[in-house]
């Protein structure tokens, strides 16, 4: 299948679809319309069959599209069909949560150690993984071919954390510390909370009565 | 001060304003020209100019901008010098990585209580927190006079727990269930982490080198 250059737009939608077609393949719907899965989703049939028409389009006119493929197809573009292993510097409260969630490994994704300076929990395990020296992390990244680096550091450290993790080779950044990393040439994802929270309390206090929904 | 209508894409850049502020603060610097904040941001020195304008404008050509009286002036704005009392449906691992995680008092955000339907769960506190049944939540809110709705639970539950915080008084509900939950007159924000994880794998297998940075 051929791709075009892709906004970052569409791509955001896509783990939507994904959650969306998940949950109807779970219910066995078969196939399903454009019109409907905009209609559940809350966007418009148009933008829809847009968006898949920007990976080459999977509908079938008057048909609709098969779910099963549809998700499979959608799997494949965001390379969920594959493994990726990763690390979290930070054994802190939010690198514990992280560890113990068990979401990731049906994302594909294997937590294997996580890093930290405090020699109190250095030495430790949480969830099974071990808690290991900060300065072992390069080394670590290499030898064990780790492509994600999540971030749950303190925030003065969290740049020059970025740093070491792109020198060692990590091919994408998670980072949940609450300021913007920017690493040239490796995808990273800031995850802001605190952000979300604070825009829900905006809206509260601004509230015209209007539905107002956001996505973080 | 006179507010205008202000765009969601402002909105979203206020917290940021705020940590970045805050930051400043700290490190004791007294002012600060648009441009350098800018700069800082990865913003434009316009952009940052018209946001502020959008709430009046705090800046003195030539001058720049007294770091105290426009960290002060956003934490009006955005209400962040009050409190809220809020609840955390589902107390498994995400609603106890949450009432364990200590940023949200700094927001002014306390957690009264958990509930779940769960009776092993029922009758515990986490981190000083009682565990209580679902079904005591319609009353709890309402008693309690309980703002913020934190919805940590199973999926299929989400929509329904969603209604009745609403029909109870909510003022306003933070989800982490990985579906888009919607309630009209009521401001959701819903964060869905795995969706973030999904793009950030989608970049690492498209990465064409070019620096990508996205806020979750």
């Amino acid at each position: 299948m051929e791709e075009r250059r892709v906004s970052e737009a569409v791509i955001r939608r896509l783990p939507k679809y994904y959650r969306q077609l998940t949950a109807l393949q779970k219910e066995g719907v078969e196939r399903i319309s454009s019109g409907k899965l905009a209609q559940q989703m809350r966007l418009n049939a148009s933008q829809v069959r847009q968006d898949f028409n920007c990976f080459g389009g999977f509908g079938q006119q008057g048909y609709g599209y098969n779910v099963d493929n549809l998700l499979e197809e959608i799997r494949n573009i965001l390379a969920l069909n594959r493994t990726y292993k990763a690390i979290i510097v930070g054994a802190g409260r939010i690198g514990t949560a992280l560890v113990n969630f068990s979401g990731f490994a049906q994302e594909g994704i294997q937590i294997e150690a996580l890093f930290d300076i405090d020699p109190e929990r250095i030495g430790q395990t949480i969830n099974d993984k071990p808690v290991l020296a900060l300065e072992e992390m390069e080394d670590y990244i290499r030898k064990q071919k780790i492509s994600i680096g999540i971030i749950a550091a303190r925030r003065s450290a969290a740049q020059s954390i970025a740093d070491k993790m792109k020198v060692a080779g990590i091919k994408g950044i998670w980072n949940f510390v609450p300021m913007d990393i920017v690493e040239e040439g490796i995808p990273v994802e800031n995850i802001h909370m605190t952000d979300s929270l604070i825009c829900l309390c905006y809206h509260m206090e601004h509230s015209d009565g209007k539905r107002r929904r956001s996505n973080a």
